[in-house]
């Protein structure tokens, strides 16, 4: 595939301005005098939305006054490499977000927690990212506020992540081609006695090859007995003829993720096999064909999980049938039985067909984008049964 | 090179049991009553150390009681993965280990503190991993046992991690030699006009067809102004002719991870970066001559911190010459000015000597072996000024 030019895709400094902008004014209608997003390398999702910035070994924020600018917040090694990346331009260095092995770097001059919150007048502060913030940071800044004035605040963000614009849909598209570019070569090198790593590296190498910035999570591929991980690392096992080969692969471009999930087999495939696979396709079909804009995530999942029963593998589901896919590769909301949300325009989710038996199991992923009258697929290649 | 056998390499079910009983010994003259390792998908050292299980996604901690059979503690999705990995059988599923974008996982049967604690009889509990521990899971175990009965604990493991064992030492070398292939295999393939991503991808690709499990960490590849980051990220930035690229590879092997870092010019170098790239290849060489057992941190420091700013570059120095590595490739102790700790036999450091100006910057990077005269030196390729 042709590469694509990088430059003309990335999310401009406007959108990200405006993203600040909404941020600071739904502040002021919850009083809250700023908002700290605290974010990690394995989770970079809300900084990177802000600031376009993805930590390595350190941790990272940003904090939003409910006025004025935002600043973002770094550990003590990544000051150069945050100048070179952030859309924020103010970027101060807190102990706090050193790494986790916590070096001592005697002698550096590092902002304290206090002086930063008194220079930006922030007496009660929301945080987003709570689920991840490490105790001792909550510990420090209450220290300075008081426990009362430090209050979770989960819903600003992640609402206004829901809807994509028009530049994260294009990036998504294309992350997604980027994907199938990665599970097609992958597919052609497949082979009896290669191993998980070994085919996992090919479809990895081929989309950073393509135009990747990384792997919008770790790829992994489990065969045989490990297909039935519903999360998984790939290992030094080595492939069978007539096993179940579980790959999914994921290119993450200007942040933005996409996954496909396909099983495969060798050789060939028996009966029983074949029957699971089909089941785990005609459930991706029937997922793709009732999501539409103004469908609940409720409704979505009984007409899903009640096919799936009937086929005979109602023991098999683990979780609903699709979630939303963005910066994060799985991220809010989750299309689940307790969802009442209606779906709408440009939000987009992976459909994600996971089903488990003690000795093996499957995953069908594709991400689509929610349209009025249905969805647009952003990947749809080898929906099929697969032996190579 | 040849693949190594990574069946005989693995860490033995022995080795694994001993740790526990290790830390089971400590806990009693510690009146605590269990220890809770947590540890994550971008920092899972600690729980590695204990369980073998690598997290993805997830989070994870190891609950180990003071007498008795430790468990593993596991997000909802991870049950199937987790079994094949850990070589703790006793798994526990919580919802506070799932994933940050808190999918809800409605019918699910998980585990609670309350009745996790008091199965274990655990009253008093020390905790290691607050630095990462999110607070919500301190605030529902605080909930349980009360703030009085919760402590830090963050001496026992990372004390036990300081000295390898045999077993670890083997596979540290082999992860070097990986590197080097890793390494080798970029240097053969760079060229003016490729991206800073697509030569990491050759390195990664390389190491993980020679036997790599994964990366230590993401391999980085800085060209030109980017060059001067201590911690950095890949871009899609193309080399030119002349100006220096910072390349750090590491291959993590069962757990244990290498880093080889260098820095290369393509066509030329002028002589200003010449002397710059000399001053940090001799201040490695210094580092590698004056680590032995019984030297301190701050000896070495000064020694080689003395000689770079003889040079001229003492405004280029961020922090110390080495520090600790094995499941983390950066992990205690490290060698600083403030480190009065004498090194001891087969302690495990990577030299890292990084060097950085407003337009530029460099590391060299190398892992050693301490021993009773002197480091045995598990990299080396490639030490010199390098113009491809």
């Amino acid at each position: 595939m042709k590469k694509p030019d990088i430059t003309s895709l990335r999310i401009t400094d406007s959108e990200f301005k405006t993203r600040i902008r909404k941020i600071q004014k739904a502040l002021g209608a919850k009083k809250l005098d700023g908002l700290l997003v605290f974010a990690s390398e394995a989770e970079p999702a809300n900084v990177r939305y802000l600031a376009d910035y993805w930590p390595s070994f350190e941790t990272t924020g940003v904090l939003v006054p409910a006025e004025g600018k935002p600043c973002l917040l770094i550990g003590p090694e990544s000051l150069t490499f945050a100048r070179a990346r952030s859309r924020i331009p103010d970027i101060r260095r807190l102990m706090d977000f050193r790494e986790s092995s916590q070096p001592e770097y005697p002698g550096s001059k590092l902002t304290a927690w206090k002086d930063l919150l008194g220079e930006f007048r922030i007496k009660r502060l929301g945080i987003t990212g709570m689920a991840m913030l490490p105790y001792p940071i909550w510990n420090n800044i209450v220290a300075v506020l008081g426990k009362e004035n430090v209050v979770p605040e989960e819903t600003i963000v992640p609402n206004m992540r829901i809807i994509k614009s028009a530049g994260e849909l294009a990036l998504m598209r294309q992350a997604s081609k980027i994907s199938e570019t990665g599970l097609a070569a992958a597919l052609k090198a497949a082979r009896p006695g290669m191993s998980e790593i070994e085919l996992a590296a090919e479809a990895e190498y081929a989309m950073l090859k393509a135009g990747a910035e990384t792997t919008g999570y770790p790829v992994w591929c489990c065969s045989g007995p490990n297909s039935n991980q519903a999360i998984s690392r790939p290992t030094h096992r080595r492939f069978k003829k007539g096993e179940l080969i579980q790959l999914c692969v994921g290119a993450r471009l200007e942040g933005y993720s996409s996954s496909i999930g396909r099983v495969f087999a060798l050789g060939n495939i028996s009966g029983e096999l074949r029957k699971f696979v089909t089941a785990g396709l005609e459930a991706e079909k029937r997922t793709i064909e009732i999501m539409r804009a103004g469908r609940t995530g409720a409704e979505i999942t009984k007409h899903v999980h009640d096919f799936i029963r009937l086929q005979g593998y109602g023991e098999c589901i683990l979780y609903g049938p699709a979630h939303g896919v963005g910066l994060m590769e799985c991220e809010f909301p989750f299309i689940e039985s307790a969802l009442q949300m209606k779906l709408a325009e440009n939000m987009t989710f992976n459909i994600d067909i996971f089903l488990y038996t003690p000795r093996y199991g499957l995953r069908i992923e594709d991400g689509v984008i929610i349209r009025k009258d249905g969805v647009e697929c952003m990947s749809g290649i080898r929906r099929e049964v697969i032996v190579i």
